[in-house]
Formats: structure tokens, C-alpha cells, sequence
């Protein structure tokens, strides 16, 4: 038995978190049982000698203790039902996707709600795909976990001592408050980051003329649009509450500055402040 | 005579940019007589040895071959009427404000047009005041200069230098397009990392909730507040044209969400990436 408590395991989806969750288990001396819909990505997984590749059945998972569900989230719960078939009662199953409500129901729907255990960690990137992944991505990050209400301790115990092994911090909570949060925390500033990049190509004005402060604000407009449409999309009912919300502040400042009025604006600006500060 | 082609200089305004550029040149050998409003930084400055404290009548700077103006935008006007009766006739008088087209007016008002040269550094922080300031700031930066119609060769090539000393890279045009460019470029991104910070507050989610990305879409919303209120009064016009086109974005993405449209929303997303990536 590996430090992990477990001795192999499936990865389904070898981009940045899944491909660096799978280097992170092959480090430890777990067999790891690899796929990705990306043939490219599946080779270059395996001649790292990270993956073995799982065959299209997926029935080389019967013998997996964890199994991570690591695509885009609206994937996720058609893979789940094709999973549930094959794993063996006493195999974790665990997502690392952006938003909770959606993958759960699905857990419920395949029948393994008792072994799912959704997860989040807060280490994305706008860099993607096996490339990019790396040991060492989630020391020192968040680990949002959502259990179903079927999920028995002991799966979320397996989960938790993998997180928590990898130097992350795992907060358990609901899928829907996860989704509410993560709409305004991560999900917002993706596509206030996207629609500024827009807007500045459409304005002919060209990247390189950013300053830093530009360049961090644009940073995440170059993250992966597959991966992005997915979340927006599944978590669709919330991030439209925050970007209203954005909107219309947007709106004030607009009015303000036409209307020339410094207090405001400097109202405005010490209020960003003191959140961010 | 020092490597930078002067002796004795005057910056008025110790934070950030100008404490940085009194470092650099204090670092080079020449003299630098220094003002801030703030007594506290002013003392700071002197204490660690930068620069000599003028006096209000900043009647010192009668022998100063080059004078910084690094107050906010919209004190600078009035601080070049105060400067023009003080001056050497071949004294060289450099802004470093983030707008171009206010101070090239006063400069003309003033009388020292031709010995005026507008500078804008892109190197600016969230950080402020004389604590943040530090030599190589403006190494590999980028730095706007905006002579006047009346300016000297002589004293935009004693300007170009400095900046070239300094390691950073000139670029010389017109103050009306340069306010154009950072409207979008700059001033853009720092009123949309304020408003999003804002409406965060506003839904009381903690910055502490933020992951790597989200932190970096918010970093400038812990700029310096007198600063910005000053900045985005003085290029209103620039500025509101650039918001407008931002809520118009914004509005087409919050649409494209409430549809659940995928094609929409993907290719927001893959224009935004294509230019920054």
C-alpha cells in the first residue's frame, strides 16, 4: 500500500489538474490508469511514463481504488454513467470540475452517489493540457469538497487524506453554496478577463501595449475556451446573478466619469480598496 | 557632470514613480532636491539619505538642470505655474502622469513648452508611496514621451536619455493618441479590476476566497485611490468611451449565459484568447 492508501487508480481527462493529479499519484508509487480524449495528450502521458492507457471499455478501472473524473464539467456526468459499470463497490470516485450541483445529480443518477466525493481545487491556470501539468500545482491550495448525501465517510476520508497528502486545504461544504461562491470568485473574474480582452481587440489596441497591470487583469482571457464554456454554461444560473451585478456597476462608473464626478469615482475606488487590500 | 548629463535635479512628488526615479538618480551621483505634500515621506526620503528637502517656495530649483513633476494628474497644472517663475531658462521639466493631454496645455500656459517633455512610464503598482519606490523600476518598461509643439531636440533628448539610462524603452507621439491608447490599455483594466472588487464586497464574498486567478483579475483594485480619481477625471472622454464599449460586452455575455449559448459564448472566449495568448 502506497503512502496514498491506495495502489492504482484511474485518471480520466490529462489536462493541467488531471494530468498533475496523475504525476502527483505516479510520485507516490501509484499505478495510474490514464485516459484523455486528446490522443496526442495519452501518448505524451505515457512516454513520460506517467500512464498506463486505459482502453476505450474503461474496464481496466475494476481494479482501481480512486478514480478521478478530471474533464470539462458538462462531460462529466455521461462519463460518470459509463463508469458506474465497471468499478469496483469499494472504488472512490472524485471530480476536480468548477462547479458541484451538476456532477452530484449525476452521481446520484449513476447509482455511486455513496462512493462520490466532488471536489474543486482552486489551482487553475490559463495554461492547459498535459504540458502544462506539474507535481507540486496544489501545494498551498484551497480544495473545495462536496460529498453527496449519500457518501459514506469513508470515501470522503480516501479523498480528503489525497488532498491534504498533496499540501492542500480542503473545506467541505454544499454543491450549491460551492456553485454561488465560485460564480463570483472564479467564474466572474474569468469572463470580466475574457471581456476586456475583447473589448481591446476589438478596439485594434494590441497586447503588447499592456503594463502590468494589464497584463495580470488580461491574464486569464487566455485560459482554455473548451474547458471555460462548459463551467459558464453548467453554472449558467448563478454567474447571470454576478454579472448583472457586474454590469450595473459598471454602469455607475461609466456615469460617474461622464459626469465628472471625483467622489463618487474615489468612493468607488476606496471601496475596491479596502476589499482587496 | 553626472553619466546622466546633470548634477542637480528637483522631483516634486516622492511616491512610487517619482521616489523611484529620485533613487535612480541619487544612485547616479546627481543631486536631488525633493517635495512631497505627505510630511512623513518627505522625512522618509531625507532620512535615507535620497534627497535634500526643498522649500515651499521651491526657490532651490533655480539651479536644477532637469525638474520631475510626480503629483497627481490633476495637481500637476498648477504646480507648473508655480515652477515656471523658479526655473533656469535651460532647466528641462518632465511629467510622469498617466494622461498627456492636460499637462502639454499647462505647459503651454506656463510658458516652458519648449522646455517641456510629457513622460509616461508603464511601471506602475498597486503598491504606492515612498515605501514601494526602488531603483530598477523602470527597467525593460515601456515609456510614452509627448513633447509639445514647442519642445527643444535638446530637451527631449535629455529626457530620452534619462529614460534610456535607465533601461527602459521611449516611444514618442502625440499626447491626444497617447491618452487614447492607455484610456483602453491602462485606465480600462484598472476601473474594471475596481469594479469587480467592488461588486465582490458588495456580495460579501472575502478576497480570501479568491484562487490564483481571480487574485490577479483583482490586484489593481488595491491601487492608490487619489491617484486614479485624478487620472480618470482628467480623460474622462477617452475613458467613457472605452466603458461604454466594456458594458456593451459585458451585457452580450450576460445574454449569451441567460441563453445557454455555447457557440456564443466559446467565441467570446476564443477571441479574447487569441489576442492575449
Amino acid at each position: 500500500m502506497t503512502v496514498l492508501g491506495i495502489d492504482r487508480a484511474g485518471v480520466i481527462g490529462l489536462g493541467l489538474i488531471g494530468g498533475s493529479l496523475a504525476r502527483e499519484l505516479h510520485a507516490a508509487g501509484v499505478e495510474v490508469l490514464g485516459w484523455d480524449a486528446d490522443a496526442a495528450s495519452l501518448s505524451a502521458a505515457e512516454a513520460d511514463g506517467v500512464v498506463r492507457a486505459l482502453t476505450p471499455d474503461l474496464s481496466a478501472l475494476a481494479s482501481a481504488q480512486l478514480v478521478v473524473v478530471a474533464v470539462p464539467v458538462t462531460a462529466a456526468p455521461a462519463l460518470l454513467a459509463r463508469l458506474a459499470p465497471v468499478l469496483a463497490a469499494d472504488c472512490v470516485v472524485m471530480d476536480v470540475g468548477s462547479t458541484k450541483r451538476s456532477i452530484a445529480r449525476a452521481a446520484v443518477r449513476a447509482g455511486i452517489a455513496d462512493r462520490f466525493v466532488g471536489s474543486h481545487p482552486m489551482a487553475g491556470d490559463h495554461r492547459a493540457g498535459w504540458a502544462a501539468s506539474h507535481t507540486g500545482l496544489f501545494r498551498g491550495a484551497t480544495v473545495h469538497l462536496c460529498p453527496t448525501e449519500q457518501t459514506l465517510p469513508a470515501a470522503l476520508a480516501r479523498v480528503r487524506a489525497l488532498w491534504t497528502a498533496l499540501a492542500a486545504a480542503t473545506q467541505v461544504g454544499g454543491a450549491a453554496e460551492h456553485d454561488r461562491l465560485v460564480a463570483w470568485s472564479s467564474h466572474l473574474p474569468q469572463l470580466l478577463s475574457s471581456a476586456l480582452a475583447g473589448v481591446l481587440a476589438n478596439a485594434g489596441v494590441p497586447a503588447s501595449t499592456l503594463g502590468p497591470g494589464g497584463r495580470d487583469v488580461t491574464r486569464l482571457a487566455a485560459s482554455e475556451p473548451t474547458m471555460w464554456t462548459a463551467i459558464v454554461t453548467d453554472n449558467a444560473d448563478e454567474i447571470g446573478v454576478a454579472l448583472e451585478a457586474l454590469e450595473l456597476r459598471v454602469r455607475e462608473i461609466k456615469e460617474a466619469v461622464a459626469a465628472g464626478d471625483a467622489g463618487v469615482l474615489r468612493e468607488l475606488l476606496e471601496t475596491a480598496r479596502s476589499w482587496r487590500a
